[in-house]
């Protein structure tokens, strides 16, 4: 059994709320995440909600990562999900940790795409009858 | 305490690998999803990988939708993360799991920032006190 991906949800409370609501500072510190997970940026977009609050994702080669803020509460809640075994989302949360200073956090890890590879010839020959 | 937002995270398989590499399709279908959730759609950015597979973002207002495949194992993850009250991610995905139509699919709900609101000021000033 292997798993495809590696999904990285973080909670980041009691953050710097200033940080939270500049866009421009999160792109750069998300990009800067995604290189120091060993990934490959492929693109990035980030929009200023009003009254406050602002949403970016990063599309790399391996998944993505995303942020979503609240400033008025400190919040952030932020996804590393890499694919392959090159990218480490871990370095990534670690990254982004020292920069956003939360006061406390939260994460959990979920597996994705958990797949019996070595028989999945035999499996897709299975779905392929009862499809039929 | 409240959760600021419903985060999905979904595992399609044995969906047809055609579709699952059709970076147009799926764009439209998660284009498609979204508005099912009553969300509003900001932008999406979709990218097909060589050999194969797909990315997809689509920002929305609430938060947004992704979507990773791999083509050949006819296996996609979705994501499905909307905040506040007006949306529900679970539209979404069963419009978008009619459209792909996998044999078998798996999903769980991860609730995002779940904040004691009520008391949130008393605790931000506690937060404050730790700061100084």
């Amino acid at each position: 059994m292997k798993a495809l991906g590696r999904h990285i949800l973080a909670e980041y409370f009691s953050c710097d709320k200033g940080i939270l609501n500049d866009a421009m500072a999160l792109e750069k510190f998300l990009n800067g995440a995604a290189r120091a997970a060993n990934a490959t940026v492929i693109s990035s977009s980030f929009r200023t909600f009003q009254p406050f609050g602002v949403s970016g994702i990063v599309i790399i080669a391996e998944s993505h990562l995303a942020i979503h803020t609240w400033p008025e509460y400190g919040y952030a809640a932020i996804d590393f999900f890499t694919c392959g075994d090159s990218a480490d989302p871990w370095k990534a949360h670690e990254y982004l940790k020292n920069l956003l200073k939360p006061l406390y956090t939260k994460e959990q890890e979920v597996l994705r795409g958990v797949l019996d590879l070595e028989h999945f010839t035999y499996k897709a020959q299975c779905n392929l009858a009862v499809e039929q």
